[in-house]
Formats: structure tokens, C-alpha cells, sequence
């Protein structure tokens, strides 16, 4: 099994090399949140750019070195987009970040949802209904054909979902991560629990999402899982952190984009997670 | 004449009853302060969700409590979902919250707010200026052909606008919440001044807009007049709490956060206001 | 040539009248910083309306003495929004900024690029990069045929964009700020140099935007020229205060939204630039 200590060097060297060489990673993202994801993006010391157009997602497919995408506010164009830029990334070897928010809910949400099983998404980022949801749509083990979404919010545990993680990274050959109390990563044969947080993370809209878009800079920089436990990392440091400087959200989210800026790779790698055999 | 004791019961109750359950209002809201929205829902224990396309919005009226319409940022795709939401949330008799933001701009934003009329929203917010329009492009009293929007900003005064919010609430059988510096929220029979609130609420985009979501947050444990009262109360608190912490307008935003998330049953009930009969 | 004590009593006139009347410049601006440039328009007392549908678009640009395009998350129905206003506004003789982001990525993008040549926009406002790349778009001097834009990043330096600057500032009849380190602003005839910001001003996603914004406001109580010079001595007089009270990009942003509030139309004359002929 692969040695904890090789893991945490593993993270500082992403961590270092985005600091360093500030990777684009292009989302195609929900309204509610796109400027949060932006702007952690840019505080880990990444690049953004968000587009809706079919031509315009392939063209930051191409340029980037991994994108995210996030299904959460739906336009019709999508339709179009998402498939194409899922195609693309998929054909060029790009790892891409896929949020699966609010699945279950609309029929071109589940009709996308669907097309994303073979274009095999680097990593998967949702809580654990999401994730749940997303293995009994794509029919792998751990799922359930009903889902437990209530709009964006989960009602399952972490652990409820490590069957349906486990088998979303086996068939994907990438990572997926499950939010909750207790962060789970895992590639499908190791699983890492990551540490930390905040209760405001949950009273404030987009710590999920961007994280996704955070985990998508690091694949820039690293495997789709060292990738997923270094955003994880990080936020767990920075909600941490931030709470313990904030009076309520607002000061919450401000304090918490400042601690994305300011964690150091040792920092993050030293935020603590456990890893087991799958 | 109803007592102000009682009124004041109910909105602990409501607000209680938000902290406990944490119920779910989805949105049709414009882009600019769509953000803001989701934050200040969730920041009064509140959960939020916001789509675009019509059969998500048919999903989250059916699934919430209550539904919040804010017309600010009209998409081509709203001449399809606007109608057919209010039409699914009149005829399940949910609560929703109109927001006729810039009305008198656009051949489609003036349709759609024709076709609200028989959709009966719960609760009409809008400050004076739209609150007039809207009553006039209804036919009904105290409204004016001519509307006195100037892009998002009211140049009427909220007591010229009392018989046309009277009129829409006899109209709706719901609430009109008028914002201004004393708030008015009338069912109709009663009227409730609220007092309070900051001028930094002019400075900031998105504190009419996020009221409207907030109402219809406490509009899920609540009647349309409490929760228009009880949601123009907890802003008109937080806005003189955080404008004493405040040295400009970022800094007001964060802090007003913090207080919408601070305040307390008793303390929203305890923001000044009076009540008469109309 | 004009005296810097001329620029200067003029830019201190157009911050008063900003600040006096609360102009409204509309907008049709990308998803990502729409509230942040809102918000600034209103910190620096102007008023703050987006739309994205053509009629509502004529209707912003009749409306106000100014209007803001900024091409950075086109959605479909843009194909006929965006020439339909800049039309507009130019045959009203309105001034109006153009923010050409991410010039090069996608069909429709580079359509609309075109289009704007005969619609003359007052101020031109972009990164080094984008400025070389629309100069070389429309077929004027200093400009290049391929764009070093990278997704909304500039790889160009303002020196070297000074060119394409004065001849977009030529064929405009307007004026063009180039954002750096320095900034750029040249009516072509006079050059501009402001100094001061922020390292945090790339670390956030919008300055760049809400300056064009702005640009927008003070375009309603001045010449084109002056309105962008006046926009980037206050973004740089308030960049530099804010990061003195920042622990990090989230902070900065708070700050940063302060100080555009409490800048002074003196200190904001008093922000260091030279200026040179051309």
C-alpha cells in the first residue's frame, strides 16, 4: 500500500507547482456560485476562466490542463456544450472535475448526467447523496435508483457512500470525493479520510463547488486523486482556520478565501487525513 | 384589530421554525445578486437552490415550501419556465415571493408580470416605484400607467405607495412588503411599519432582492404577512447592526451577513414597528 | 499640450457629479463579476442595471448617459443583444466602455469583436494583451494577428501595447486604458500613467471588469479620457489602501469595496499619474 509520507510529498509538490506556474483550469459552472469557484481558483494560485458556449468550453479544453464542470443552473445551450467539451477533454487525455449537484432533479440534468458515464471524469465531487445518486444512474454498485437529493443538500453520510465512490473510481479510473463531516477520496483501491472544516461551510453557498473547481487547478498538477485530497486538504485547513476567526458566514467566506491564500504546502500536506486499503 | 403581541408570536414562531428545519425555498432569480440570495437564505437557517430551465422550476415548486420569482435578469428561456412555475405554485397553493424588479423595461418582463396576475404570488416586494407599476399594469387601484423605475432605483416615497400595495394584497389575498426607510407590509386590512435598516442598503446591489428570498424562506412556516413582516424585521435589524461595524460598503455586506445569521427569534420579533388598520 | 492641473480639476468634477446624481450606466457584462461590478458602480455613487435581452439592452442604452459591454461569458442570445445596443448607443452619440475579454476564444466572440469597429466604443479597457489583439482584430496599427491571451490573462506588457492603444484611441475618437502594472491611458494625443494597486488585484476575479464599470459611471459626467483616468486613479488609490489592511484576497475584496467608497474626489485627483504626449 502506498506510504502516507509518499502522499504528503506528492501534495506539496501540486501545491508548489500551482503556486508557481498559476494553471488555467476552464469551468463551465452554476451562477449561484461561479464567482466564489473564480476566486478560490485564483487564491490556491490558479487561473479561471468560465464559458457557456460549445465552441468556447472545447477551446478551454484545449488550452487548459483540466477543467470542471458543474451542472447546477442549467441554461439549454448546455445541451449542447457539456457533451462536446466532456468529449473533448476525454479524448485528450485532460483530467476534468465533474460536480453532480442537484442530480435527479430535471430531465436534461439526468439526460447529461447520463452522456458524462463514458467521457469518465477525472474526478467526481459531491456529498454523499449526490454520489450515491450518480452510481445508481451510471447502474454501478453502491447506488440507488432513488435518489436522496433535496435540491442541493444531502441527506446520506460519508459512509453510506463509499460503495458507490469506490465503484464511480473504479469505473472512471480516477477519483472521486464525497463532502461531509469527514471528507472521503478515494481512487477506487486506497481511500483517504481528510480532516477539519467548518460548520459554516454548510451556511454558505459554494464550498462545494468550489472545491471542485480547486481540485480541477490541482489536476493541472497531479493524479486525479492527489489532486482530490489536496483541494480537500486545503479546505479542511481554511474552514478551520477561518471559523475560527469569523462572527457568522459573511466574515466566514472572507476569512476563508484569505486561509486558501495563505495555507503552505506544508501546511495543507500536514492537514490531517488517514488513509486505509480500499 | 389584531395585536402586536400576537404578530410578534408568530414571527418567533417562524423563525424558530426556519432555525429547526432548515426548509428549502428555490428561486428564479436574476444574476447580479443571485449569490447574495442563496447567502442570505441559507444565513437565516434557510436552504436555497436556484434554476433556470422550466421543468427544474416545476421540480423545486413542487419539492419546497415556497418559491421566490425575481424577474431582474429575464433569459430568453424565462417566456417558457416563469409562467409555467407560478402556474404549478398557484395551483399547489404554495406561497411564492414576486420580485418585479426594473419593471416597465422589456416587451417579455412586462408580459410575464401580466401573466403573474392570476398566479396570486403569496408575497409582492418591490420598492415604492414598482410596487405603483405593478398595481397599474394589474388595473388596479393606486397603480399609474407610468412607471417611475429608473433602471432598479424607486423614485417614489413608500407612502405613495400604500393604497397600490393595499390594492395587490386584496388583490392576491397574500402580502405586499414596500421597501423604503420605514418598510411597509400590508395583508390588505393591516398595515406594519418596520424600522430600521441602514443607508448602506442603497450602496450594496441585492439587499431588496435577497429580502424577497428571505420571505420566502420564512413564507415555508409562515402566512404571507408574517413572513414578509418577519423578513423585513431581521433586515431592518441586521442592517443597523452591521452599519455600526460597517466603515463602507464591503465591509457592511460581511457584517450584515453575520447579523442575518446573529439575530435571534426575540430579536427580530423586537425590531421596531407599528401596526394600523388600513 | 493639457496641463495635469487641468486633468485633474476635471476628473475632481466628474467624481462630484458621480457622486451628486447617481447616474445609472447599464450593463451586459459576463456572470462571473456581474455583482462585483455592481457593486462598485454603486460604491462610487452610481447607480448599477444588467439585462440580457435586446429590447431591455435599447432600452438601458437610451436610458443612461453611458452603458458597459463586456464580452466575458456570451450566452446565445448575445449574437443579437450586443451589435443591437452598441448600435444604440452609438447612432445616440452615448459613450459607451468595451471590456474584450478573452478576445480569440470562440466564433461568436471575434463576430461581436468585429462588429464593435463601427460602433466605436468611448473607452476601450482591457489587459495589454487584449488591446494588441483588438487593434489587431479591427486592422490597426500595433496590433497582431495572433492574441497572446491566455483565457482572461495577459502575456503581454502595457509598453508593449501602447501602440495599438493609441490606434484604437484614434479610431475611436474615444479613449483606451491598458491595465498593468502601470496603467495606460491614452486619448491618442495625450498618454496617461497611474500608478499604485494592488499584487491582490490578480489574485480576485474582477478588477479588471468592474474598472470598465466604472469607466461606465464617470463616462456619464466626462469625457471619455478622463472617465477612464478617473476610474483607474481610484482603483489604484484604492488598491493600494485596501492592501494595506488585507490579510489575503478576501479581505482585499472588502476593503477594496471600502475605499472606492470613501475615496474623495481630491485624493482621487491626487492619485500619482503623469502624462506625456503621444
Amino acid at each position: 500500500m502506498i506510504r502516507k509520507t509518499d502522499i504528503q510529498d506528492r501534495m506539496i509538490r501540486a501545491v508548489e507547482a500551482v503556486k508557481r506556474t498559476n494553471p488555467m483550469a476552464g469551468s463551465i459552472t452554476n451562477s449561484v456560485t461561479i464567482n466564489f469557484v473564480a476566486n478560490a481558483q485564483l487564491a490556491v494560485g490558479g487561473a479561471a476562466a468560465m464559458v457557456y458556449l460549445p465552441d468556447e468550453g472545447e477551446f478551454l479544453a484545449k488550452a487548459g490542463g483540466a477543467a470542471y464542470i458543474n451542472v447546477g443552473t442549467l441554461l439549454p445551450i448546455y445541451e449542447e456544450s457539456l457533451p462536446r467539451v466532456a468529449k473533448v477533454l476525454h479524448e485528450a487525455g485532460k483530467p476534468w472535475v465533474l460536480d453532480p449537484v442537484a442530480i435527479g432533479i430535471g430531465s436534461l440534468r439526468t439526460k447529461l448526467l447520463r452522456q458524462f458515464k463514458e467521457y469518465k471524469p477525472g474526478v467526481i465531487r459531491g456529498n454523499a447523496s449526490e454520489i450515491i445518486a450518480l452510481a445508481g444512474l451510471w447502474e454501478l454498485d453502491g447506488g440507488t435508483g432513488g435518489s436522496n437529493v433535496r435540491g442541493v443538500d444531502s441527506t446520506d453520510s460519508v459512509a453510506e457512500a463509499k460503495a458507490a465512490a469506490v465503484a464511480l473510481a473504479k469505473w472512471t479510473g480516477g477519483a472521486v470525493a464525497v463532502s461531509g463531516r469527514t471528507d472521503l477520496i478515494t481512487d477506487g483501491s486506497v481511500a483517504a479520510f481528510s480532516h477539519g472544516g467548518s460548520h459554516f461551510m454548510e451556511k454558505i453557498t459554494g464550498a462545494g463547488c468550489s472545491l471542485g473547481g480547486v481540485a480541477a487547478v490541482y489536476a493541472t498538477a497531479a493524479s486525479p486523486f492527489i489532486a482530490a485530497l489536496t483541494a480537500s486538504a486545503v479546505y479542511n485547513l481554511a474552514g478551520s482556520r477561518a471559523e475560527r476567526k469569523a462572527d457568522g458566514p459573511g466574515s466566514f467566506q472572507v476569512q476563508f478565501l484569505d486561509e486558501l491564500y495563505r495555507a503552505t504546502p506544508a501546511d495543507i500536506a500536514g492537514n490531517p487525513f488517514e488513509i486505509e486499503e480500499v
